[in-house]
């Protein structure tokens, strides 16, 4: 994998070539290049150079090229070509990127597009289903064989097929009404007496999900049981296409980034290489929101103005209380999102997890509350003070430990994202209820503390 | 795959048959569930039904069961399994399984089992590789040919040496030094002349990596180029393993976990679902450092004591502005850390990150800043105190961007890890610049806030 550095170095060279006359030089340069490279240079190139590039380029290394790219780039690759160019191209692209791509197009034009594909008919039912469910990322790449062929048979019809190598890793074999009935892999066949049926030789166990199984379902799965390819039927136990290990790494990525991102109150589309108006508007409404959740904790603290002017010590131990009933909220949250996204703790889990917060936060409460309450009476001498500071500590932790736990676990429950549990909702609760605490606390002993 | 429902009544029906007499129905029972779902089930087995179901499996279910299992509960299988026992699983064991079990032996104990072990020769060099590492990940199971054989030589080579179908999936290629010359797979075997040699056959140019390489620089090769392996050689090309894409999700979801924990400040093993006890060895020495910063932005506060009495409302401002800074550093801090893991970010891009930054933050700081300086306004009528509210979150958030981006990128830049930016450190540090900026401005100009 090249460096950015030499990317850098190889896009301003082959954007030469590209805008030179000499053409060959260029084709030569390409050639030598990974398509996922490619995708990488694309990024860097002048509008002019990429158009001239893909001019270069064959229906083939298109195909592969636009596997590589992201969403927006293929858009913009897309619009810059020829519509009559595309078929061709998608043709050889595998099918769940042809679908991909036959999506960013409007209706009419895709269907002009689809017309003239020779893969239509495989490519048609694949527009149906839903981006991030097991039909959007199934690709109809597979190979079928009939359970009642021979070994002889099948290899004789491999051979005659000459299926893509990316699809020949298992080979699916199915009954007369097309339904799947097992499973073999080459070497199987290899290794087999070439009069045996196939039947015979299958693995008939076969892990399946239908169209309509949620993409993250699907990672997990494949996962658990460690494949590399998972088929994708219908009710009837037809198969309609296979989903290969390769685009459920891409899954998986995506769906850490998008818990990651909800944590922290980020748009899952947010970027930080993305221009400044861009940012300004997917970043910005989050913000604005959690500025007015703000708000209440500053109304909460002035409405005991009068006893943080009798004692303003109170104030200082503010940003202590709530800081850390927020951060214990976080960690608890970003343990229970965590291990919902790797299938470990179920809504079941509940009461166990929420009890052993409770516990948790006792002892944590009284070591921390204790430390602070030292910190109150070093800086007040004061020990009612250390005290409100002792009792506030050990409640924001409590109260912070089971939200943090509860939020999620309910969202889930509810069948909503538990990502959702962003520290910024969290925080501000931590803060008004530690606020309350300290200051109701606070104004109550005010006579002794002042 | 079952849901925990299913599993919990499953483990308590296999418990009972294990308790029992009838052990065939037990056999019976194991033969039919999966070796992953086997795992999940052990988990709930009590220890004696436990050491029941490891007396009843072959060697080659053990090994598969090994396979699945954590890290914890594979310390604990293997400590209940007398150690004569232990070489037969360990040789039918994919090797760097078998590798990472004798890694949690102590080292005289290894080396005896070792010495039983009729995979010796191939587990040996695997032993010195670091377990983050691609030696650490790889395994001896690959194919090689020799680029000399014709097709029909390799055909027969595959017939008799019948590799486990993993294994297959691509055949190395090597000259007569052992150095990997080109990569084919059965597919391109099946459709060739018989009489063509091997060489004329390969895709010479093969990506590899050597034993050294990181396991997270291996996930991105792979999700890069969408390969379903990668060979791994020495500093002269002779092949010495091969990675596996499945290995590889394990790795990206790890990795994952990783920095989600990092940035909450989580240690790496925490686990929401471990005892109390655990939990409070793992999560209490962090929050602890984390209470000590806070006492940090409690002292800043104090130091103003005199001020708050005198204008009580600054309180109330306190938790909006250094709250919002540091909601602001951890949304930039993420979209850091994540673009870093993602190889979309290098240490090059920062000067152009932080432009965007400080652009960003003057836009979003006048509207956030406006927004709470009417609330000073609402709450105060002063409008001395609404400028002093308005100028402290613009300097607030413009700072909070700056070392969300800066703290991740220099982290990075000197080698560590930039996830270490957490949120607790970057919420310390917002804390105290907001407050500094608040609370200083009130200070100087307090005759005219009161």
């Amino acid at each position: 994998m090249p460096t950015e550095q030499e990317t850098t170095t190889l896009a301003s060279r082959l954007e030469d070539l590209l805008h030179g006359d000499d053409v060959s030089e260029a084709v030569e340069l390409l050639a030598s290049i990974h398509p996922a490279d490619q995708a990488d240079l694309y990024i860097h190139l002048d509008p002019e150079a990429r158009v001239a590039l893909l001019a270069l380029l064959s229906s083939d290394g298109l195909a592969q090229l636009l596997g590589h790219l992201d969403e927006d780039l293929r858009q913009e690759m897309v619009d810059g070509m020829p519509r009559a160019a595309l078929a061709p191209v998608l043709d050889r692209a595998e099918s769940d990127i042809a679908v991909d791509i036959l999506r960013l197009l409007p209706p009419a034009e895709a269907a002009r597009v689809l017309s003239n594909m020779s893969t239509a008919p495989q490519i048609t039912p694949l527009l149906g289903h839903a981006d991030e469910s097991a039909g959007g990322l199934m690709t109809r790449g597979y190979v079928a064989l009939h359970k009642e062929m021979t070994v002889a048979q099948a290899m004789t019809f491999l051979r005659l097929s000459r299926p893509l190598a990316e699809e020949a890793y298992y080979l699916y074999v199915l009954d007369a009404d097309n339904r799947l009935q097992g499973v073999v892999n080459l070497r199987q066949l290899i290794v087999s007496n070439p009069q045996t049926r196939i039947e015979d030789v299958m693995t008939a166990d076969v892990i399946a999900v239908t169209a309509g199984t949620d993409q993250e379902e699907v990672a997990r799965l494949l996962q658990h049981y460690r494949l590399r390819a998972l088929p994708v039927t219908d009710e009837n136990r037809v198969l309609s296409g296979i989903i290969t290990a390769d685009d459920v790494i891409d899954v998986i990525t995506e769906e850490a980034t998008e818990d990651m991102y909800r944590l922290a109150g980020l748009d899952v589309e947010a970027s930080v290489l993305s221009p400044v108006k861009r940012s300004l508007r997917r970043r910005v409404p989050w913000l604005v929101v959690n500025l007015m959740t703000a708000f209440i904790s500053a109304l909460t603290v002035s409405a005991f103005e009068s006893t943080i002017s009798q004692v303003a010590l109170l104030a200082a131990f503010m940003p202590v209380i709530a800081g850390h009933g927020g951060n214990t909220g976080t960690q608890v949250s970003t343990l229970v999102v965590r291990g919902i996204a790797l299938g470990e703790v179920t809504s079941r889990d509940a009461a166990r997890i929420v009890g052993k917060e409770v516990a948790f936060g006792l002892v944590h409460g009284v070591i921390v509350g204790s430390l602070t309450a030292v910190l109150a009476l070093i800086l007040s001498g004061n020990l009612w003070l250390a005290g409100v500071v002792f009792g506030a500590m050990i409640g924001n932790v409590m109260v912070a430990g089971i939200f943090g736990a509860i939020i999620p676990l309910g969202l889930r429950a509810i069948k909503m994202d538990p990502a959702l549990a962003s520290a910024i909702w969290l925080t501000t609760f931590t803060d008004v209820v530690g606020f309350l605490m300290l200051l109701g606390a606070g104004a109550l002993l005010v006579s002794k503390l002042a």
